[in-house]
């Protein structure tokens, strides 16, 4: 029985986990927070539909503020318990067709190398940051951060004509900071690791990717309840059968 | 014959590159242009002494109209001429002793994963990313971004003890920044790599670092100079005889 919270359930792969984890037993899946840094009329009715197990908590991955109103409202809503798997899946990615060298500084969003890390690699650590006093009295201390392929730096010839260079600079920053937080929480028992859930079609992933969105998300999903200590510190891949590039190995850095 | 440019040439390993630059004989090394944040009588000095040869810059590597200033003068100085070779080495790195998690956000300088991702990260590519038309003009085409081996995620376990998270994940970013304008720019056969200089006694490296910061430029120079297009896209390590730690070959990412 583990608690869950993930970040940016409002659709994308983010929504489809939580659908996921609310459809699994609650002799499995105990309680499941699901943020969104804005209202929705469909996560709010499925709450409604389960109360006791499903909360919507506001969360804006951008500011600190916001993460430690949400962490209050968590709080009180275990009564006393612990978090048990953090899943870091909010993140943004922006194309820069005119090459890396015209990626912009906060002037707009798009383009924008600065803002990719704030959001992909800053954001993840606020929020991991914030929540570790709950995660530190849960059972399974388990962190997961959605990262991408596209972050592995070894790979990178591979994939040389996808243009989000600031996005691909963002997902190495956060396989570092994941690789960070698992060596200085193991003594604690923590597992924190980071996973590729495979190129998926949501907006982010666009409608030529590789598998669908539901696909993806039960990949990852086993891969996040299957993991134990052994995983801490790793970048995990999915498996799905007959996809070479989802073969479940690791990913180099 | 090339002309350099190299960042944060104050003190430390910067300063060094710049002196044992400017004792190479002016058949191979022609013009070589020296910023800093700061005035320095010691580098003013240095540059009356080489009328022509030796240019002091202002260049704050926080301020994109800082670096825009700084790209003014070194073209003028090159009156039409390109540049060759841009050494990326300004960089900072503070300690975290109470752990990862307590990193803070621009709250001060340090124990700061935001000031570093500033510094280190966005601030090489404002300067890579407007020095760009200068190089392209240039011969040699090379871009050397001074990185370290604390960068390496594959090697995390090997520094776990190092207390500065926020700058081992601003250099494993770097890392990424260096990979994506290598592999941007490979076409027009630009030469473009991230090197680690060693552990060296600075005010960065501390005074029980491996190395005289002399030994470790010297190695860095003797990579920068051999460098030629296989060195494109790769993470170079010194060679100093005697350490298997810098024994020459690649750092895993
Ligand atoms: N799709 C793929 O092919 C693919 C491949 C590899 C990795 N991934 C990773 O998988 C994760 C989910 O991607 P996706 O395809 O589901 O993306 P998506 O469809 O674009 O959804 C992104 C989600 O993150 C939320 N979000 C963005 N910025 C946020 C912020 N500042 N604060 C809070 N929430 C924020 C969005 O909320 P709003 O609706 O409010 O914008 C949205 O719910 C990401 O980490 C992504 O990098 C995706
Ligand atoms: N020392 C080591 O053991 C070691 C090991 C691996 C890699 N490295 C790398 O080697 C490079 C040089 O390190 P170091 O040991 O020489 O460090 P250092 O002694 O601390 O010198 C750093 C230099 O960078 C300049 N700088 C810092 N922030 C700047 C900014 N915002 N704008 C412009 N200049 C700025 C400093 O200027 P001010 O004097 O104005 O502050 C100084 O000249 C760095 O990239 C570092 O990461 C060092």
């Amino acid at each position: 029985m583990a608690s869950y919270l993930i970040t940016g359930t409002l659709r994308g792969l983010g929504l489809t986990l939580f659908k996921q984890l609310v459809s699994r037993p609650s002799s499995e899946v105990s309680i499941i927070f699901a943020t969104a840094r804005s209202e929705s009329k469909a996560l709010t009715e499925l709450a409604e539909r389960n109360p006791g197990r499903i909360f919507i908590v506001q969360l804006e991955a951008k500011s600190e503020s916001s993460i430690k109103d949400a962490v209050k409202v968590v709080e009180e809503k275990l009564g006393g318990k612990g978090l048990d798997v953090l899943i870091n899946n909010a993140a943004i990615s922006y194309h820069t067709p005119a090459g890396i060298a015209t990626m912009d500084l906060m002037k707009n969003a798009r383009d924008d190398l600065d803002e990719h890390l704030v959001v992909n690699v800053i954001g993840v650590h606020m929020v991991t940051r914030a929540f570790l006093p709950l995660l530190q009295r849960g059972n399974s201390k388990k962190i997961v951060n959605i990262t991408s392929t596209l972050g592995s730096i070894t790979r990178a010839h591979f994939f040389k004509l996808v243009d989000t260079p600031g996005y691909k600079i963002s997902k190495s920053a956060l396989n570092s900071l994941t690789m960070q937080y698992s060596l200085a929480y193991e003594e604690e028992r923590f597992t924190i690791f980071c996973i590729s859930p495979g190129w998926l079609r949501t907006d982010l992933g666009g409608q030529h990717a590789d598998l669908d969105v539901e696909v993806g998300a039960k990949a990852t999903l086993e891969k996040i309840v299957g993991a134990g200590k052994e995983q801490n510190g790793r970048f995990l891949n999915i498996y799905v059968e007959g996809y070479p590039l989802y073969s479940g190995e690791d990913c180099a850095w």
